[in-house]
């Protein structure tokens, strides 16, 4: 039995996708096969612009259907407190949980066994753009001085911590002090509704270490 | 933060395949953002193409390419043994076993609570199939006398079972007795390296009227 060459096209087009095996693949085409379609074209359609009609924002690199994505071009968003996340779905599961300062996407982290390194990712961007906006900085009053902050939320593996740490190291060496930038790293411990009988020994101590006063 | 039009129209494609929910959507759409396009429109033509390049094969209706299908086309088949499944990729888990009859692809199973009947899946052109191979029978000699086979390889679930009891009585009801056409349904047991310990009660008990001598 030989499967038709436009049904084997597809399944070979879904395995490309990550998490999808031939099994699910099969499944996904053969699905489709009961579409009308019209769908089918209204899917082909949304693969084919996804990039056309995509960029990304020229400040923060998230993608955008505009030069300026609508974070950047918003007068209510705090621009001094930058959170740097590796991915534009980071930014967007930052977002939900309330953040109302800007963003930076890496888009990537730095990865030396995939040969991913500083230069592939967007940190000269970042560092650029917070020197930037610390040079603005010293223009205004003193007393309304605030220093800028970026905020390093990459994952707590070992890449996203070594990314965090390279980009904290080059924002100092672009002589970027601790009375200009402000960097700080977000919160490790146990997660909302997390078990302390279940928590892994790393996260327990950094939970301990992190811990904060109550009244 | 708004995602572009063009990434969340794509979202919403996946999201409307089986077992794809939101959080995979995503996953999938960013990772496609990373392709290059032409490979995006090798996916996208893939999609416009599946059904205009594939039919169903007028007496199996399995999916092919052609009128008829490799299968039905192939003179080496058995052309009296017709294994009959709900879909194509039941016919394909059987055709890797080594099955070398022919098929009939139902295209559904008869499942009244989401209205499906038997009118809506390929019923009626299996019984009028098998009455039409059990009419040439006749003019054969009585020596190589070969009763059709119908073998209903249907799941195991209650639609299943009943959709296999359906064809069973509708063959029947066409006058096609067990002279002419042996039915015959899929044996149930364990499965290869199944434990007895955790096999359900229902599936034991089919295993243990099924039993066969061994030497």
């Amino acid at each position: 039995m030989k499967l038709p060459q436009s049904i084997s096209k597809l399944i070979e087009s879904f395995e490309r996708l990550p998490g999808i095996g031939p099994k699910t693949a099969q499944r996904l085409t053969f699905y489709l096969l009961h579409f009308p379609q019209e769908e089918l074209e209204d899917f082909a359609g949304a693969l084919e612009n996804l990039k056309k009609n995509s960029k990304l924002c020229s400040i923060c690199k998230n993608v955008s259907e505009n030069d300026i994505c609508s974070v950047c071009g918003d007068p209510a968003r705090n621009k001094r407190m930058i959170v740097v996340v590796a991915n534009s779905l980071d930014a967007f599961a930052i977002e939900r949980a309330g953040f109302k300062g800007v963003y930076h996407v890496l888009h990537g982290i730095i990865d030396p066994l995939n040969n991913v390194g500083p230069e592939e990712i967007f940190i000269k961007e970042l560092v650029d753009r917070v020197a930037e906006i610390a040079e603005e900085l010293t223009f205004e009053s003193l007393e309304d001085y605030e220093p800028v902050e970026v905020i390093l939320a990459t994952n707590m593996s070992m890449e996203g911590e070594s990314t965090a740490l390279y980009i904290s190291r080059a924002l100092r060496e672009r002589g970027l002090d601790k009375s200009k930038v402000k960097i700080s790293r977000i919160a490790r411990g146990l997660p909302v509704g997390g078990d302390v009988e279940y928590a892994d020994d790393v996260t327990l101590g950094r939970a301990l270490e992190g811990r904060h006063e109550i009244n």
